[in-house]
Formats: C-alpha cells, sequence, structure tokens
C-alpha cells in the first residue's frame, strides 16, 4: 500500500474516531458506531428502502442472522472463490481437563484455536445467501418470479486501515428471482441506474465501473477475467480514501443460471431460474458522505439533509 | 430432554416454520426471520425503547456488529465461566497448495477446521461486552454515571430443537454505569419491575426468577451458586415450551464491580464504578406472543395489538 494511501485511510479514521462516529474496538476494521453514525446509516437504508419501492415492486421482507450454515457457504462456493474473505465459526466442546488447557494458554496469550472444533455454522458473506435455498424449497418458481428484500451483517477477513473496509458490515440486498436471463439482467441495469440516482442524489461522485472482487489464487485470475468479459457485476464506486481506486458503495450482480442451477430453482416447464441481487454497503455510503460533505452533519448540504431526513 | 417437552417444542416450531415467521436454515437454532415474525419483533423493540425513554433517562445509543476483538471476550472471562457457548471466528490464510487440500476435505465432506486460523475476532456473545472498553478509555467516570443503550446479534453454540433457544439471536440492553453499588442496583431493581409490567402488559405470564446461567464444569457449580447466593442476576421468565421450566425472555444484572475493576472504570475519586444492565431477548418475546396468542397476529387481543402497534 502506497504512504499516501495509507495516510489518507488514516487521517479520515482519525476524523471519524474523533467525532465519535467510529467507536474504535482495538481491531483494524472492526468499529462501534456512534449515535450520529447509526442515524445516518438508518436514513441512508430508508431511502434505499424508498427507492425499491418507488419502483412498485413488492418484495418479500426476510431477516437473516449474521451467520449461516457451513454446508451453505460451502455449496454456494464461495469457498473456492473467495476462500480467504470467509470466516468460520470454532467452538470449544471438551472436558474439564481440555477447559483447564484451553485457560491455560488464553491467559499464557497462545493460540487455542485447535482446541475448539468447527461448528456447523459460519460468518455470512454476502446478505443473498441464505434466500436461495429458502425459494428453491418453496417448489418451482411463481409466475413473474419473486422479490425478496434482505438486509443482514456480512462479514469479511480483510484487517485494514482503511475506515471504509470494514470486517463486519450491513448489506441491504434486493434479490431477484427470476424466470429467464433477460429479466434478471433487466433487473440489474434497472438497479445500476437507480443506485446511481440515489448516490449523486447525495452529491455523491458515484460511477458505474465493472466488478473487481478479489477472487483467490491463480484460478481466480479466470474467474475475474471472466466476470469483467460476461459484464455479470457492475459496482457503483465513490472516491472515500482515493481518487484512483474508488471504493464501491453498492453492487448490481446478474448470476447467470448460477445460483438456480446449485440450488434447483426452476420454473413450471422445468427450465432453471435466473438471479440477480443489488446490494448497498450502507456503512459505506455513510462513510462516502462523511468524507465528501465534512464531519458535522449540521453543516451538510441542504438538499442532502432533505433527501435522507425525508418524513 | 424428556419426550414431553420435545415434542413441545418440535410442534411450536412446525407451526411457526408453517405459518413462515420462521424460515428454516437445515441447522439447528438457526433461522431466517420472516415478514410478519420481523415486524413483531420490531414492534417489541419499538415497546422496549418507548419504555427506556419513559423512564426519562437519556441513553447515547451505541451500535456494535456482531463480531468483538477475541481479546475482550478473553479479558471479560466469559471463556472461563461459559466456554462451551462462546465462537470464534477462524479463517484461511494458506497458500494455493493449502487451498487445493481444503477444497478436496470440503467435496469430501470432511473437517477443514486446521487449514483454518483462529483470527482476531470472535462472536459476541452479550450485547454489552463492547461498551465496557470504550467507557474506560473516555477517562473518569463523569458525575452521575452513564447510561448506554445497545442493540445487537448474540451467538451461543446451544444447537438446540426449541424455536426459542437460537444461536443467533437479538439482544437489546440498556447499560448502566454508574457510581456506586447502590444505584447500579437500584438501576437493575427499577428495570425489573419495569420489565414485568412491559411483558404482562403484552399478556405474557411473565414471573421474576433467579438467574440460572449455565456455567461451565465443576468450577461453574460455584459460579452458580455464588450467582444465586448474592441475589446479582434475575431473569424474567415465561412459559413456553414448557411451564415447569419457562423461558427467560430478558434479564437485570448487576456486576458488582467485576467489569469495572476487569476494564478500569473509575470515579474522579478513584473508586471503581459499578455496572447494571437489562436486556431483552426480542426474539423470545416474540415467539412468546405466538406461543400465548396464537400464530395469527390478526386474532391477538385488541389490547395486545393496540399496545405493540401504538403510533
Amino acid at each position: 500500500m502506497s504512504d499516501d494511501l495509507l495516510n489518507a485511510q488514516n487521517d479520515l479514521a482519525r476524523a471519524l474516531v474523533e467525532a465519535r462516529l467510529l467507536l474504535p474496538s482495538g481491531v483494524p476494521g472492526l468499529f462501534g458506531r456512534g449515535t450520529v453514525l447509526e442515524d445516518v446509516i438508518e436514513r441512508i437504508d430508508a431511502l434505499v428502502v424508498r427507492t425499491a419501492e418507488g419502483d412498485g415492486a413488492r418484495a418479500e421482507r426476510w431477516r437473516f442472522p449474521p451467520i449461516l450454515p457451513r454446508a451453505l457457504l460451502e455449496k454456494s462456493e464461495y469457498l473456492s472463490a473467495m476462500p480467504q474473505l470467509a470466516g468460520s465459526v470454532h467452538a470449544f466442546d471438551g472436558t474439564v481437563q481440555d477447559h483447564q488447557k484451553l485457560l491455560a494458554r488464553v491467559h499464557g496469550g497462545e493460540d487455542y484455536g485447535d482446541l475448539q472444533k468447527q461448528t456447523d455454522v459460519a460468518l455470512v458473506p454476502a446478505a443473498c445467501y441464505p434466500v436461495y435455498p429458502i425459494v428453491a424449497s418453496d417448489g418451482p418458481l411463481r409466475e413473474g418470479g419473486r422479490l425478496v428484500d434482505v438486509f443482514s451483517y456480512c462479514f469479511r477477513h480483510e484487517p485494514s486501515p482503511d475506515p471504509a473496509r470494514l470486517q463486519s458490515f450491513r448489506m441491504h440486498e434486493y434479490v431477484r428471482i427470476a424466470p429467464d436471463a433477460d429479466d434478471a439482467r433487466a433487473f440489474r441495469d434497472g438497479w445500476i441506474d437507480r443506485g446511481l440516482l440515489l448516490l449523486r442524489g447525495l452529491g455523491l461522485a458515484a460511477e458505474r465501473a465493472p466488478a473487481n472482487d478479489p477472487f483467490f489464487g491463480r484460478a481466480g485470475k479466470l474467474l475475474a477475467v471472466n466476470q469483467r468479459d460476461q459484464e455479470l457485476k457492475f459496482e457503483l464506486v465513490c472516491p472515500i480514501t482515493s481518487a484512483e481506486k474508488p471504493t464501491a458503495l453498492a453492487s448490481a450482480n446478474y448470476h447467470q443460471d448460477h445460483f438456480g442451477s446449485l440450488f434447483g430453482i426452476k420454473n413450471a416447464d422445468g427450465t432453471t431460474a435466473h438471479t440477480a441481487c443489488v446490494g448497498f454497503g450502507v456503512e459505506r455510503v455513510a462513510i462516502a458522505l462523511f468524507k465528501t460533505h465534512g464531519i458535522d452533519v449540521a453543516a451538510w448540504p441542504v438538499d442532502v439533509r432533505a433527501r435522507l431526513w425525508a418524513p
């Protein structure tokens, strides 16, 4: 990382912490949200919901906890593509003697991971993952497809000094389970436009960019090329700590029949459903606002305040 | 577990799943929340907030993600008391060759926990934990103490067929950092009364009971006796799947100077602060309502509906 970038990240992090917008935990990328930051996040989220509803589409509103079945993470192929970002949950399951050993390690400041076992759960990497098996279990896709609204904490193991790159953050997603490719792609494209309008309406210099997922290893390079060549996923980016490397605030993703095939989501005629999703990283949008308009919310442009605090 | 209790749990779980209140994941104790359940949970939470504000007390509103620094979990002594419930987060940090090994294990359905390393983060066991180090870092406690409002997903590794015993659930807590013992104890006692009124006002057969924390092992038996003898923690319980073993919907806990000493929270005169907290398990309150008043929200008693959906 260049010194300039690191300094820009540290300057922003320091300002956010000093204003008690972020409450530091001592671990990079892990913060509490202060009163004012959380209020701004809630207003951003309400704007995302108003934008979705303005579209006239009625979504099923499901809420999932921040953990999901480990088997689902495995089935989704996330561990093939981005194993370094995934978190799995381990727990102690031993005897009183094992417990003594564990405590000795804790007190000695040693690793005790080998005294804990892999559980059946892992951390949610993206808010839409729990949706697909439930839709599949409902049987043939109803005519016209489905639209699901999800909002959950997601985990990415990427400790960073960048206050816009959190290990645990909330993603508000709309997931379209569509009968065919055209429908899914149109959903994604519509949200690219709608998302840009939403972000620019808040005074953010948002642009559309091809996705830039951090796929792992040599095979990952092919996945990245494929994702770009097929124009499957786009990000809505905005400069936060770097003008050259703007940060993704949202993404809109056409999955082809990837999840439809994996989970067996089929139309009544037996063809496989296509899916797409749009996700807003609400903490990132908030931090982009503080970076763009300043730390003092009361001094933000009148139209931005009006749009966020609309009744 | 008795057959009767297991059947009661399964009957309730089945009814909640059939009504799409709970969305099953395939893992015991892990569910999505359907549209109606989430709406009820939000209304319960709003009632908790109104009750707190009706008290006239103004809380600092902080929000924390579902993970916390592993060092904080260790310092808090949670791993001494309830190691079996704690979850720590492990992540892959290897080479391309290690990744091949990991994927082979995944595809073979084998454990791959040893190919992941303990990270610096763990799952939040109770919503108040992240509060104490932040209050301590602010220096001497301001006169009159502090009151913090937190609300987060908590994790307990206790897979169970009981739909009221979730592995991941939300807890709304008010944390009192008090100058002295009397203040902290009065806060806790006030909330026992207020909490019982709140729950009974929703038609729930709530009672106060001494806490019954599942402390681990032989040493844990002493902790449990101590907790009861000193009357430190009380639960507000209500029958859900068993009349003999009612479920805790909320708890009110006086910590003495446990957290004050551990984290170094001091008054201006150098004495150690005492703390107390009250926490509502919002999913549990909701499930108690469905068990008590039936699966159809529209058929709930008029006064219960009015209290929840108050403007």
